[in-house]
């Protein structure tokens, strides 16, 4: 089944997919559109992935996410959602001069945004969590639902988000 | 001199040193007490220091920051706060399992928060900016506003910030 992203300017609505007719199992829930204000939410930590990914990320959390990061809330209610953005990470040479040498690295061009969005029925057979990425502000067609979870399973005990809230 | 800081239980209020006595020169106008709420504010960027340093950092912004920020506004509006928080760059092995190889860091302990407060009057003589750094929520003593002022003097040409939004 091919599922059409419709996006509306602006990022006006983040709506799961809903699938329209009866074949759900083959149609992965992912979000469809950019959840509104998703750069303005709080930070929850950082972190940096070398290898192949070569990234630096901020994770943020919606007002849902954050409370229960705050008050170590376990499973995160349903509405929470937690955005990963990422940047290419790369060298500053403007920075290593005022350090005096090559240390610093910052962030550069956007790569892509990942989202969890919880909904305990909804997502009931993958831990209750959406799973969304958004190249460019489009939802990425190579991202399946059960392999998003499946990387996530070891992180069960913590509600299978592996990222810690950083104080 | 010997400045005391009064730590308000809270963190109540955000007030940059007001010297009592006329001796201002030899008193550093750095910050007394935490912005209240700057652990909530908008991400600016996010980036690596290694060598000693060694950390992951996130730079936030106050609404007045990050307006400016977003409107592409020099100088800084007065008002505009920056803060740099830093944690320890620690590898994490529960991710390194499911990337299937050691790429992966992520913030550890905390080790200090640095401000930037833009006030043109006040600080006219460092740019217009106040520093200001806190080590477990207590102002350091050993940071000197000229010394602060001379590492980001490179950076005039952005109204002496380095950092650049992350999109």
């Amino acid at each position: 089944m091919l599922v059409t992203a419709v996006m509306v300017a602006g990022f006006v609505a983040f709506t799961l997919a809903e699938s329209a007719n009866t074949d759900e199992a083959a149609a992965p829930d992912v979000g469809r559109e950019l959840p509104p204000g998703y750069r303005d939410w709080r930070l929850i930590s950082v972190a940096h992935e070398a290898g192949n990914l070569n990234d630096l990320r901020a994770i943020l959390g919606n007002d849902v996410a954050i409370k229960a990061y705050r008050e170590g809330k376990l499973p995160f209610p349903d509405g929470a959602i937690i955005a990963r953005l990422a940047w290419s990470y790369v060298p500053s040479e403007e920075n290593n001069k005022v350090f005096g040498r090559p240390q610093s690295f910052v962030a550069g061009d956007p790569t892509n945004v990942q989202f969890m969005v919880k909904n305990s029925k909804k997502y009931a057979s993958t831990g209750g969590w959406g799973f969304a990425q958004f190249d460019n502000g489009k939802p990425a067609q190579n991202v399946v639902q059960n392999a998003c979870f499946a990387c996530h399973e070891p992180a069960k005990a913590r509600d299978f988000v592996f990222t810690r809230y950083a104080p």
